[in-house]
């Protein structure tokens, strides 16, 4: 479809009803209920919108963030449905050679049994979203710009987000909306103490891995399962045996009617970026420099991997997060650029921009009042381009998880020195214990030898660069250390050394000996000058794009058009249906089924489902798990609501606000929508919760957690 | 559907009609007609099933060969319609900077414009099919073996096919049928003046690029056309300005009805080598070790090849055909090796052959009869299977073009000294011109840049055989000439040069001084030494597998099941009806039509069709040529006829033997079926002749050839 058209129907759909056109487009703010909650019970919601807006009531408040991944609470013991890629993390932390719960999958057997998840894991329950956009523009005006611009307003999140965080066991953010046009504060509660609970088999909760992903007919069992733990008095702990189940206010119930094709579905979720509301110069470029560029890293990236680990189970597990998320990332972009080409995404976004710019120009209080903005935006994003292709390569030196360890704790060190208000954001005292994690989570993902081949090819693509961009002191540095001494002679490795060095003086980095810190060190200069340069650039951007996007907005109101803000993270609301698509020569059905993934069984590689999962199918042993309609067990299905990155995990709903699945995937030539909307194209991806329960009580009898969530009697 | 299940079905079908459930499996010699007769009539065939097996008689005399693709006569002016890709060396052939018909497509506007195909294209009209077996076994004892059987195989059909040549202009073959358990001799007229007539452009002709090759939806228009022409007085004449079109005996009409969904079809055409007859343990080290490296060669060939043309047209013109086939060989292999997982084929061929080997086991008499042979099968395959492995990387020495031609010239100086009869197939007086044809071909594949960073890729890969499995006379005397030498002090790049060498003695070859001559005498010894063990080994393998299949064939009699041979370059028909497929999840619809074909269109790349087209589409600018039923113009279709390789550009006709499409494709989880027919996978992607009459009349204005062809009126 071309945009032209695209634009048509939806003017046309708008004139009968204000959002029936935009029904299935949209990551909404909670706050945005009253604009769209016609529209929701108009195709089928069964509770009173407003409901939908209460961060303080059920279903909201059973929503959860793990902090890149969504999640919610699916029974009064604190225990947490997500996918199984989100808790991939922890399930490899607690495996190692003889002990294979990637392959096998983990059921605690008794609550004793739940283990500690990965270092740094958390969950976060919302708990207010408000409006801070006057606090945050305090002192900003319209001539403050650059440095003092970003300076200012680091200053103004910061006290925003001390003063929040003074109750305790909080954490709060300040996320701009509309690129700075308004500012929010979200107020969760940390859940420090985390728990795996259970992880079905990666036969069955990565079924058709890398192949599949991205892919539809999809037969992945996505789900697994967290407590949240606090100690006994209730507060938030970090890990104590002695801590005790958390008790949410709110739990999704699980669904007892049949979820059907056409039937509304809703999720809410964390919706990390989107880029629907960028110009059109931004755009251009990231389809034409920047994206091309990074898949071929991520691509040869994979493939690194893939050879030094080859061979090695020990090596292969301790990589396994890093190369999924390398794989994944990849397809992505490669659909991306594929979607980007199908849906002529640079024409399409000209005519939208040309369209807005004309409606400024046509009115000269409109020029004046945001002319100047949109050309200082136009100057600033050729800047941001070029410095954001120098550092897709400069980036790469961070593939060596124990020179970036070095750095982040030498900065560190070196931030620790000042008054914690002053210091950077991310290293103030609020950030030691997620530093800590990061710095601990390193231990299972490394293996020197294995590193030292991934950060040989990461410098001969850095030195691709030329000179003048590369960090002539590091470069010195490491010509001294030869990469043998560098792997040979750090005691970074040791995860406690490492940790250790959290406690140690600026001056104690600058005497050591440490080849990883010696290069932290050289690294040090360079680091604050780009990150300097960023910031003032960052300031002239917020300057200009928040004035262009007040226009936007201006403009978008006299078309009697509803908006949404760009996904950021903060927390966000979508519908839609139960639908497959037509294209040309080809059908998509919205649901598969467990004979769909017999079908597909190898007995190995990434189809390689559990033995007992392939006999129960073929036996038919369904229980009561079976569709009626569908005669059969399903397996994944398909909607049209829209999400993105962080959505992982998102508990979908049905139109009662019960659980019935859980968001997984898009397609690859859906994946365009990050970019920008196309409605024909969007599909989201979700395992059905009615396979789950099935994997729970035929294949791992998790009888325990069914009993729990009420699906199974007492 | 697993193997056991394909069988009980395929029996079941039996009992009932004898023929019906193996009626879309199977490439059925023309003499198979009265065996297959009825499926035929059954399915829908509305002519005498015997006329199928009569090659004198339409429709199967208007079919011809192109030597590695199909193709037909689709007018008495000897006009042959067949694939593009088929046609497309010809295109490539015959642009150059500056008159690009790869890109733009080529229509002659007169007679006198169609230009000269590539060197050595040819049309064989088949005029004749024979059981030689007799023939091919005088003085063939079962006691003889090794290379003595080896040599009077070749001894008896040098003298078979001398005897056939005998008559002018004759091109004919003796091929092995069932492991050499039959010979049949394949006569065939040879049109030496063969013309391109029209390409379309190539964003028609390869809409979809290699991106949708093996794919569905699909949306290519894979038509070209070629012209026969002989002398004056109808006989068979290489190229000459006076030459005039050849007038077959029969030409497809095309067909006035609409093809519909679950129509009858049929193919008739080359299909080149599929292995549906080989042992279980070729089948494993197959797909365990031969198909992973082959295919792993190709990706690293496609990925050099790309690198050394980047930015560079006329280097990308010159490559474009090789690339094409490399890219397309590789991906075929990547199906190849997932179907064979998806399949489950070990298992599969295990138990057939389990059931094979059982009942010879079971009675004494055919232990006696067929044992010793399976044994010594065994054995003989294990020693191909070794030295197949090593011969992948010992030939890709022959993608040095220039090297390749020196080996062929030094090698024809060496047969030419032997009487005629005594020398090597393919070195024969009989071969001069086909190899001449080759050696003139190289001149527009050729950039001597290229070709060095190519060879210099293949050296190195190469040099990972052990040191015995390498050539050390090659290896010394390149070390001696130096790759900068090779390249710059060669004559060979230049054609009549290359040519003229044809006719020097070996001792001239010996003598000279030209860099890749020296080579192709250093490597003569060993390719002879090689030459000769692998025809003591094919003699073993003949008389073993020989055996081996008439117990296959006595086997398959007594369970009542009629078999065709595996496919081997000669004329096959097989048949099927119009019919998408049905997966979990997914539904393929049996035809794509022109507006997918838009929806697929990005204006670049190989997505990328003449603008006439779109505005025509956009227009439904569909003249006669839309289906009714579909309402719009169909550009590809899908059916279950049973295709392989070499039957490209193969017509396709409807029950009543008329024109309605070109086989073009299968789709990559399909491909398995070279190695194990899969009823449920197996399809195959035609052009639809509606499509291709669109093109010719609303973009192309190809009215002559539409009258010649009788669609449209003098």
């Amino acid at each position: 479809m071309t945009p032209s058209t695209t634009r048509r129907l939806a003017l046309l759909a708008l004139s009968l009803s204000p959002m029936t056109a935009l029904a299935n487009e949209g990551m909404w703010m909670p706050g945005q209920t009253k604009e769209i909650g016609a529209a929701l019970k108009a195709d089928g919601l069964q509770l009173d919108p407003a409901a939908l807006g209460d961060l303080k009531a059920a279903p909201l408040n059973a929503i959860v963030s793990l902090g890149g991944c969504s999640a919610a609470f699916l029974s009064p013991e604190g225990l947490v449905a997500t996918n199984h890629h989100c808790v991939l993390g922890s399930v490899q932390y607690n495996s190692k050679a003889g002990q294979d719960y990637l392959t096998n999958g983990f059921l605690a057997a008794a609550l004793t049994d739940e283990l500690p998840a990965a270092p740094g894991s958390r969950i976060y329950v919302i708990e207010d979203l408000r409006d801070v956009t006057a606090a945050m523009n305090k002192g900003v005006t319209s001539q403050l710009d650059g440095i003092a611009r970003y300076d200012r307003l680091d200053a103004n999140r910061k006290t925003l987000i001390a003063a929040c965080e003074k109750q305790p066991n909080r954490r709060c953010d300040v996320r701009p909306y509309y690129g700075g046009a308004s500012y929010y504060l979200q107020q969760q509660l940390e859940i420090q103490d985390v728990r795996l609970v259970y992880a079905p088999a990666m036969g069955i909760g990565n079924f058709g891995g890398d192949t599949d992903n991205w892919m539809w007919p999809r037969h992945t069992g996505d789900f697994g399962f967290y407590r949240a733990y606090v100690a006994p008095d209730g507060s938030s702990k970090p890990f104590a045996k002695d801590n005790v189940p958390y008790h949410p206010k709110s739990w999704l119930k699980v669904a007892k009617d049949n979820l059907k094709e056409n039937d509304f579905v809703m999720v809410a979720g964390f919706p990390g970026v989107t880029n629907r509301l960028r110009t059109a110069e931004e755009v251009r470029f990231n389809f034409s420099d920047y994206e091309p560029l990074w898949q071929r890293l991520f691509a040869d990236y994979a493939t690194q991997i893939h050879r030094a680990t080859a061979g090695n189970r020990e090596a292969q597990i301790r990589y396994a997060s890093i190369l999924q998320g390398a794989e994944n990332y990849e397809k992505k972009l490669s659909g991306d650029l594929a979607g980007a080409d199908a849906i002529n995404l640079d024409a399409r976004k000209g005519a939208e921009e040309k369209a807005y710019r004309d409606w400024i120009a046509a009115d000269p209080a409109r020029a004046a009042k945001y002319g100047p903005a949109m050309r200082a935006l136009d100057a600033v994003v050729a800047e941001n381009n070029a410095s954001s292709l120098k550092s897709l390569r400069q980036n790469l030196l961070g593939r060596a998880q124990l020179l970036s360890s070095a750095r982040l704790l030498y900065r560190w060190a070196k931030e620790r020195a000042k008054p914690d208000a002053d210091r950077e954001s991310g290293y103030q005292d609020r950030d030691r214990r997620p530093i800590s994690d990061r710095l601990t989570q390193v231990e299972r993902r490394y293996l020197a030898p294995i590193e030292r081949q991934l950060f040989e090819a990461a410098l001969t693509e850095y030195r691709q660069l030329a000179p003048a961009d590369r960090d002539a002191k590091f470069e010195a540095a490491l010509a001294q250390i030869g990469l043998d001494r560098l792997y040979a002679d750090t005691k970074l490795g040791d995860t406690p050394t490492r940790i250790g060095w959290l406690d140690k003086s600026a001056a104690q980095f600058e005497a050591s000996d440490d080849p990883f810190i010696k290069l932290a060190v050289a690294l040090y200069p360079g680091d604050l000058d780009s990150e300097h340069k960023e910031k003032e650039r960052a300031g002239r951007t917020q300057a200009a794009r928040s004035v262009y996007m007040q226009g936007l907005l201006a403009y978008k109101k006299a078309q009697g058009q509803p908006i949404y803000p760009d996904a950021n993270g903060s927390l966000r609301l979508t519908w839609g249906k139960v639908t497959g698509r037509t294209r040309d020569g080809q059908i998509w059905t919205p649901f598969t089924t467990a004979e769909g993934l017999v079908a597909k069984q190898t007995g190995k590689g990434e189809f390689n489902a559990p033995e007992a999962a392939i006999a129960a199918i073929k036996a038919r042993d369904y229980g009561p798990y079976a569709d009626p309609t569908l005669g059969t067990l399903p397996v994944d299905f398909m909607s049209t609501v829209d999400i993105t990155n962080g959505n992982s995990g998102s508990s979908t709903m049905n139109a009662k606000g019960e659980f019935v699945g859980l968001a997984f995937d898009g397609t690859l030539d859906g994946v365009i929508s990050d970019w920008a909307y196309a409605a024909d194209r969007n599909r989201t991806i979700h395992a059905d919760s009615r396979f789950m329960l099935w994997t729970m009580d035929k294949i791992d009898h998790a009888d325990r957690l069914l009993r729990e969530m009420g699906v199974k009697g007492k």
